[in-house]
């Protein structure tokens, strides 16, 4: 059994760390951690953990949690992760980090937008982005996983296989994405109380979020030259999930179905895509609680324009899931262990 | 042109009381106070205020406040609204208090529920309850009108008349409530956040909620012995309404349209109470936003029980809506000015 | 493996059962059985159930399913259970049966509930009332499970240890209900669209609700008395969860402490009853998607009346999950088999 | 007294009609017409009109209609339209028709997109285009007003004052639109049950939506060539509300103050757009019943797009609000009577 450690356990993705690995045979939650929850069981914060009754949330001491476990999930605020990420890894343990702290591989990058200095240059070098659709290999191999965002992995699924193929442009790129609330973390702002959000809905941060450079980096990785991108993020009236509308600008005319054939084909295997038929459209409700990204592609003839639309859930796929996936991958326990339940709908 | 004064007019209350009057040909808005939206426009904090970017929110003065209007609309939190409502009263000011200050006729009730010595004992003798379908003629008469609470709007109105015309029995009187989180006010607190309200639904503070003492005064009033209730309140995930479902036993065997008569004869003429007909049931949604109380009534011969079903919007007949009719009862307006508009269903 | 068949599995209850299925390790689905929808495979109707491509709705031919599965889920609508159920039931299959025909052992209330005769007496006889937690022993012996309705099983647990301790009167019991609308089917209903839905919030069926009968059916062989119950169901704009308060009265005055361990005593052991600590109340948002009964417990000294307030998922406990577990208990299969995911929550 | 009738008023648009009529001070309804719900009056459909109990829904007779009212607001389904509005422009009354049928100039175009004959060509070329800030002038002459679809009227006003100035380039424009349910109508299908919207989000008619043309249409007269858009339409769990992302190629570089002054210059003095200042962007619950449009500017330098952000309420803006301004410009009432309320937030 492995023992795990989860430090900053009391958010949303925390909870979904503890549901998911309930169901993972393969180990053992040893260490939960929360500043503010510390003496606290999980079942006191949160009442649907129920198998959570005999763990006490303790304060992150790293010197002491490296005694105890083997494997860490990571879900501390930006830039706190970094210094605990760095004495793990360095220290040996595995580590799976859920920030935003090891995902960008330009130091400067990071330090622009997230305005902030990176201390731990060396360790970042290190660290693998784990997005396994793309980079399974090197997470197979890595003792250091940066854990993608949210809006990146359901933005970087829906380009891949149209830039990798060369069907699509790499410039003018749009990506207009709309999550679901519990993207903006388990806090208490006025401006994600219930009646603030709901029946509302808005476009937020527009043209300066932080998730911006991680897509930016990975298409410019896959199209071998430097991608600049449009991104618009949403706030949906709804818990869970992110619905992603992109917009590409194609090197051809092809029909839809062709399409869809370049996208089976680039995702044949992988158990959390589903790529879409003809004339179906992705619906957050179908992947919440699931590892699962569902694709939809539309041809426009009319504007050469391919619309693809992507599905995730923002805490699985887009967190705890894609966590647990890259834990599986980086221990070898069979990859859907604990992620195969479907949604629950309605 | 009245002048009229809203302080505390950073939350929905004071939102809603500036909604409603920006539709009262006989009054002007000459002040609104909050601390800590001191400097800056209604319109900023609530953007639906478009017609309010003209007057800046100013930190309660009530000196100052004395000289600038003539009205005052109170919607400070409990404790916080003794003294200012006391000093403008003695002042000779005209004033509706939001707030419970005033509402319990007795001090030591007050005192015991709401846990704070009430300071103004004077003050409150002269206050009346402003719930208008039952004490309409001394509304008219007071300058001080300590305005009901949400849930004692919807309760009272629902026992009034079988209580009054004796069909129902004074005990065991049953009040299980639903409100939509506007009740909670406007506030920054992790239990009121969307994601921890939608989809869900609870009781909370069962046995204790601090509007039971309302809802015992004015029904032991109309029983004329002391009542004691059971109230349950209710969180909803919806913005705005109450629904009250009560459960009176009868003190005979009645069909249910005899109880409509009796219900329809006590509310006749009444502007913003609704009795409807036989297996009709009120919906929160067909009073949203307005100042009406929707009833509805059902003799379930089987077990000798009248289950009575109101429908108010906490926001408006539960606080807003109803402060302003109280204004326009004390100040010889037309009862419905400002107060016609029907609600935006759906 | 033990082949299964579900019967009207197009519904939310047979959608919600091939999703709980697909984590039993026991057994396999091998018909699924729906008129509109024959010919089509779940994930079309159901575009979350991705792992059931693979086979095809047929039209319902009891004779012919006899030789193919082993065990019957049938969610059938009522009455059009009857025949299909005897038939099954003759021939020697299993059954669990999530209609109402099977439920109401006295025919004559059956038949005056729902209004149409019941031609099965004989079957009738045989069904055993689907709720292990009152009738595990006999529901691992018999062959045909009626199993509970949603508001029933919600009541009956939250009533069943006051009851049979003797605590509270089986007078004047009051159930206040509220459900999610997946209550009310898949169908195409204006009523149940989503803007009559959303935002609003009204009782409906007062007095006449078809799940009375059963309630009582259930408390009169508790309280070994004919028990007369006020039930009250509400309409929530949530998906799922039903949420019920009832109104006990007491035989005599105990702390709330003392009752919580009266229905400690009498669930412990029980895998989806968790009785909640003082001060603690439940949310329906902490139940979904689970198999689990939350109950909390509160008695007001002021009025003598206990308040019981249960959460359940009203299509897992409510339906397909009991209906699983009822098949555990029927086959032998560990009890909580398939059924011990936690909820997604948020 | 202006004489009104409503054809089709037992929808959604019709009810807002009847709501925002119930404030008009210059007009009387005088007959409501609905096949389906003829012989009952509009409060028993909807509730929330609690104003409409005197007035039954007859079936829909032009010939008979013509004697009753001077006004005619038409709210059949497209095709319906077509000769119902013909007979009462051919017999001199004055229409505002909310149906497509009279909305796309060019026959062949909506044949096309709308799969049915035009057979009413002559009184096409009649009608004007009612979006009051294009077309104010016309609209005050004219005798037949199409009033715009919703998502059109959201999209063109976002573009116009960019499009009109040369900011922007027509080409490549993209509409990426949100609507609250209500856009769907008032209707029983499945697909807009409140379990299947709730908590979901999806894209629909992707690339071939009916109201591509129609924005198109008025584009191409603003720029004086034909554009072509990419038109996305998303399905957003609310009731009420249409927020437009709308990606423009600008043929400059800007700063965002500069774009800002521009919208607010193309439309000052309007009584129904507000263009808000900089870092500030439209939520639909700030508009939900009102008449207005809410603009949000943002310059993207990173990229050379111009992001603008529409907010309307799509019932009223987007339907029965427009129609109304429309019959105050074609009547000569103060265009916002009726019009002049603000939001009921939250």
């Amino acid at each position: 059994m492995l023992k795990v450690a989860i430090c900053g356990a009391s958010g949303y993705a925390g909870a979904e760390l503890l549901r998911i690995l309930s169901g993972h045979h393969g180990v053992r939650v040893v260490s939960v951690t929360s500043e503010k929850s510390a003496g606290r069981s999980p079942v006191e914060i949160f009442p649907h953990l129920s198998k959570y009754g005999d763990i006490l949330f303790e304060p992150l001491e790293p010197a002491a949690l490296l005694e105890k476990a083997d494997f860490f999930f990571m879900a501390l605020p930006h830039k706190a992760s970094q210094p605990a990420v760095a004495l793990l890894h360095r220290e040996g343990r595995k580590v799976v980090d859920l920030s935003a702290d090891f995902r960008i591989r330009d130091r400067l990058v990071y330090e622009q937008w997230y305005n902030t200095p990176h201390e731990h240059g060396d360790v970042l070098k290190k660290a693998v982005y784990g997005l396994p659709e793309l980079h399974r290999t090197k997470i197979k191999m890595t003792s250091l996983v940066a854990n993608p965002g949210c809006y990146p992995t359901g933005a970087i699924l829906g380009i891949y296989p149209a830039l990798k193929s060369g069907l699509a442009s790499p410039d003018g790129i749009i990506v207009d994405s709309k999550s679901g609330t519990s993207g903006a973390g388990r806090q208490s702002d006025t401006r994600f109380s219930f009646c603030e959000v709901n029946e509302g809905f808005k476009a937020y941060s527009v043209g300066v979020h932080r998730h911006t450079p991680e897509i930016e980096q990975e298409l410019s990785l896959i199209a071998k030259k430097e991608v600049t991108i449009n991104f618009t993020p949403h706030l949906l009236p709804v818990n869970r999930g992110i619905l992603t509308t992109i917009y590409l600008k194609t090197t051809k005319k092809l029909a839809t179905e062709s399409v869809i054939s370049i996208y089976e084909k680039a995702y044949r295997g992988e158990p959390f895509v589903r790529v879409l038929g003809h004339d179906e459209l992705p619906n957050i409700s179908a992947v919440k609680g699931t590892n699962r990204c569902d694709i939809g592609l539309k041809f426009d003839a009319r504007t050469g324009t391919l619309i693809v639309i992507t599905a995730i859930d923002n805490l699985v796929k887009g967190a705890a899931g894609q966590a647990v996936h890259n834990m599986n991958l980086m221990m070898g326990f069979p990859e859907d262990t604990a992620l195969s339940t479907l949604a629950a709908f309605p």
